[in-house]
């Protein structure tokens, strides 16, 4: 399985998603400045790894903070990395989840502070690949047998801890026996399902035709897709939908 | 006004559309062969300026051929450039105009068949546009005004001997007074859009906007577009039309 983001001795392990799919790097960030650069240069991407980026961002930031004024350095580190990529939900929830733990934590020892906000960011991965395991589940039970599943953009294991949300819904169907494959829009303009789902769809070993987005009308016409799986950048109450232009 | 192709006295002279937008540069053909090369290599593309090159290809053909055999080296002239673009129907229909000609002239001396073969490919281009100009005349009626306009691909001057057919639409309505835009999308694969319409209407400094293919449903939805023009491969008797995927 891809590892998207980790958390290891050396510091935050990232695969980097900017060099993808031509060279399967790894980038390392010892500080929490070098986490808030991994997010705005999109070495890491998609809500919940960012989610998860930012809470990992946090604990690295108080273990390599200094004791005095540790309040006012943590306020600096919150902000800093809330300022990355203002469109992810996730950060602000990660963030804000962090920063009130460590507001429960107030006059405890600094190695206890320390101990368990990284604890906590190693749970928020955790957790979210967890949720995404969840709705691939549910998901999959959703998906016609026999057909070909239309995915756009990257809601993948590279979008998230790992195994991925709307990716984790093909990935859960296929697991489930279902024979299904995989037809990935390019995503003008920034190509995330030519450079990402492509790449980790074929890591899985799951067949995946990559078309341009103006392939996908015909395609849909034609009754070979029986399912759209895609991402979300918000979901409404009433069941509308925000998501990249085109989905 | 752009000039796609022209015939010459060095010889069949073509903007080499693989180089635009950054470069503006002609290619000369100065054989058959070479014109055959240029449209394989799309050099020239867009079905009517493919008309005219054959046109061009096999006048220039005749120009340089021996007396001797002459029948037998007009079928290679006219297999050779018949091969090169298989789907552009305005290949074999000038093809197929110049040999009716050439088999008209049997008997004639070779000078006259040389000279009323280069006259007719000039026709061919001539006619070409004053199509495209009584296209335009009759679509710009239908054109809304003070709306955007959006295209697909580039079915403009570059496309045809001059003027356009979609975009020859577009600029009869400028001239006719109408106050428009256009939305041009970038029509991937190749781009056509984003390389080939942008540059031609910048030339005619017509206000152009380029789009992603997959932004073209949001601004039909949102009202902006007042009427799409486009090219069309083929058009069948009950208004059936067949174009490029997406369009």
């Amino acid at each position: 399985m891809v590892e998207t983001i980790q958390w290891t001795d050396d510091g935050v392990v990232m695969i980097d998603q900017t060099r993808l799919p031509l060279t399967e790097a790894y980038v390392t960030c010892r500080t929490y400045e070098e986490v808030a650069t991994a997010i705005r240069d999109m070495i890491i991407r998609g809500a919940p790894a960012i989610g998860v980026a930012a809470a990992m961002g946090v604990a690295i930031g108080v273990l390599r903070a200094g004791e005095a004024d540790l309040d006012a350095q943590v306020e600096t580190i919150c902000d800093t990395l809330a300022k990355t990529r203002p469109t992810a939900v996730n950060l602000f929830w990660a963030i804000g989840r962090m920063k009130r733990l460590y507001d429960s934590l107030q006059g405890r020892p600094i190695a206890e502070i320390r101990a368990r906000l990284v604890e906590e960011a190693k749970l928020v991965r955790e957790e979210d690949i967890a949720i995404n395991r969840a709705m691939g589940r549910n998901g999959a039970a959703l998906v016609p047998d026999g057909k070909t599943v239309l995915t756009h953009c990257n809601a993948g294991a590279l979008a998230t801890a790992g195994y991925g949300t709307a990716l984790g819904v093909i990935r859960a169907a296929r697991e489930a026996g279902k024979n299904i494959d995989v037809f990935a829009d390019e995503t003008r303009p920034f190509l995330q399902g030519a450079r990402l789902t492509v790449w980790e769809l074929q890591q899985d070993g799951i067949p995946t035709t990559l078309i341009t987005d103006n392939m996908a009308g015909h395609f849909m016409k034609s009754g070979r897709i029986g399912c759209v799986v895609v991402g979300a950048d918000r979901i409404a109450a009433n069941g509308d939908v925000a998501n990249k232009v085109g989905t």
